[in-house]
């Protein structure tokens, strides 16, 4: 059921606009793509980084153009990795923020292909930078919620993914607080210690069993919420749908 | 009252720990720095691009360790940038979320200080790519709460910094919505199209009167809280404090 798979896609967080805020892992994996696809976000001196040889495609859903559905980009993912290709998904900010990584991410696992997820700043840091502004202060704001324009006002509780930056080890009143704002005892967890170095660990849970995981290395993060519960599987028509798919971009 | 400052202050985002997450500003501005105040959480594979004739100092506050105060550390801020030393204030993740950025900011203004914010991948985003989970997905997830560990439960809503992506040009529900979530109509409010690109726009108003400010060309982001109301200023005692501070380090 798994495709041949000797490329990869690499989703990536082109930034906020200005290149100098690319990180240098994006530089580096945009130079060495063959195929990019891109959000019509993105800035043209970002595109214009982008080595000759590339394939580039915008594959941007704004208003007034002719539209590439969600399920045609998740295709074009897996056919050009299917092929070898080295495929950039590039996404403006960073891909892990309202866009649809998601649902990518779920297609190149059922697919069996490789893929790697490289951060990117997002636009409310590089608004801050430009106002001068911290987000957070002491007296002023402990917390920043971000979300998107179109988002109606009911159930605003239950469906936020929580990140409690430096949580400790004792997390009994951490657990008291996002039970406070909505979460129940069974909201999946995670605790990430040593974020992005070589003593990097991960630990899964949920909330009510969070005060059983025992203490983690400093620096760590707690991440809470349903985008981290197990993931859904596909079925074998879904799949089958896709390498169908696949097959005749190949052709 | 001003100081003569022909130095500058860099306030830097380090990103989560990885060197190559990093943005290419801000290794460029690193890379020209004279002197260097950075946080214990910024990883050693960082502090080694740096140039050698710069001036490291650590100033992070963790436990069981001397500590430098707030107040040391923007006396430091203030007098090396006076003396014309070109100044890196170097923190892990993003600067403007959960540091004293905030508080460095006002000292650098009252002083006349010329100072820029590189913004930086928070760990959030780090973790998010980790995981390979998107913290938004179109079933579970449309926000993203971001705190820390040390917060109590209590008056949760008021203390909040809102940023909405894409708000769109009819601002009407979305102060709705920002109403419902506790903000007020004198909530300062400010509107950012083309962040960090040439055609860059700000607009700040309060958030009842949001719908008269009129469309601002897309990609905007609208950032409402407390944080964004009209600067305090500092009486010249405090700016006496700082400069006779300032002077004494200078000698």
């Amino acid at each position: 059921m798994k495709l041949p798979a000797p490329g990869k896609v690499f989703l990536v967080g082109a930034g906020p606009g200005d290149p100098e805020l690319l990180t240098l892992k994006a530089l580096r994996v945009l130079r060495e793509a063959d195929v990019v696809l891109h959000d019509d976000l993105v800035s043209g001196e970002i595109l214009a980084l982008l080595p000759r040889t590339a394939t580039i495609m915008s594959v941007g859903k704004r208003c007034g153009r002719a539209r590439v559905t969600q399920d045609e980009i998740n295709t074009l993912l897996v056919a050009y990795a299917a092929s070898g290709r080295t495929v950039v998904r590039l996404k403006s900010g960073d891909p892990m923020l309202f866009g649809r990584a998601g649902e990518e991410i779920d297609v190149l696992r059922a697919a069996g292909v490789e893929f790697e997820v490289v951060p990117g700043v997002s636009a409310a840091f590089a608004a801050a930078a430009t106002l001068g502004t911290s987000l957070t202060h002491r007296r002023k704001s402990s917390r920043v919620v971000l979300s998107a324009g179109h988002q109606a006002a009911g159930n605003l509780k239950k469906d936020a993914t929580h990140v409690v930056y430096m949580p400790g080890s004792d997390y009994a009143p951490l657990v008291s607080r996002l039970l406070a704002e909505g979460l129940s005892l069974q909201t999946p967890c995670v605790v990430v210690s040593g974020i992005s170095g070589e003593r990097q660990a991960v630990r899964r849970t949920a909330l009510g069993s969070l005060p059983d995981i025992g203490p983690l290395p400093a620096p760590s993060l707690l991440l809470a919420g349903e985008v981290f519960e197990d993931r859904e599987e596909f079925g074998p028509k879904f799949i089958d749908q896709v390498l169908a798919l696949a097959n005749r971009m190949d052709a």
